[in-house]
């Protein structure tokens, strides 16, 4: 088990692209969530495939379980979860040892851009970059669970 | 992924114990469960853990796709399970190269003994013991995962 502990934050610019050390495209379903957790199945650049569940409330810190399974059933899972699929491309920032993950969302999600930080410890010091804006992490809107269910282009 | 297909059956007499040829623990718990799918972690003898996802209705057939898990990550799952357990003891009586799986439940599912054996096709034809009762495959309560939120000593 490793206990994720992560702030999340939308974007005050894009000045953030030029720091870019790393890109990956990430599809992600949810093939069941409910209050206690969540099941995800993910594939990253087509060609890696895993398991992760959450379980714990949408806060800062949640438990999380990774299981890497082979890419013909991450594949086979994806396809189960027509309807609450989420796409996006990751890119990595690296900040000592610590990493700036910023999503660019697509298709229902396409505008939505997050920034997100994993930290050791909930109340942890780290930089905050010029191009970082507002903080979202106590919003459950912002969770990929539910964006995989309540888009952004649906949001009012 | 594995296609189960499964018939369910209550059981007429204890004539089946006889023919036991191997008898296991199980502890297991849905950490989620939703209209799409379940997500089962299951502990074998206090040795071997296991998740396994299931999708589809619970008729007959369902898509099955299980994975061995670290025993540790085992047991915190299932803590994370409290109020949505099942424990069983199984015993297997083999039958061809077919075999069925005889559940005595304890807890709050006592008192409950389901005869269930996997097959190639729904339609498959197989030999129907004389301790074998009325067929349940059909009934969603009989479904652990049902019988984990539901109990036996709760039906009326």
């Amino acid at each position: 088990m490793a206990l994720e502990i992560e702030r999340k934050f939308l974007l005050a610019s894009d000045d953030w692209r030029k720091s870019v050390n790393e890109t990956r495209h990430i599809r992600q379903g949810y093939l069941c969530n409910d209050e206690r957790a969540s099941l995800r199945v993910r594939i990253v650049d087509d060609e890696k495939a895993y398991l992760t569940i959450k379980s714990g409330k949408a806060a800062i810190s949640r438990d999380e379980y990774e299981y890497a399974i082979p890419l013909e059933d991450g594949e086979e899972l994806i396809a189960k979860c027509a309807g609450r699929l989420i796409e996006k491309t990751r890119h990595i920032i690296r900040q000592g040892h610590l990493a700036w993950e910023i999503d660019v969302f697509e298709d229902r999600n396409a505008g939505l851009v997050v920034a997100e930080i994993e930290l050791d410890h909930p109340d942890q010091e780290f930089e905050h970059p010029d191009w970082l804006g507002e903080e979202v992490s106590g919003d459950g809107r912002y969770t990929n669970a539910s964006l995989s269910q309540h888009p952004y282009h649906d949001w009012t």
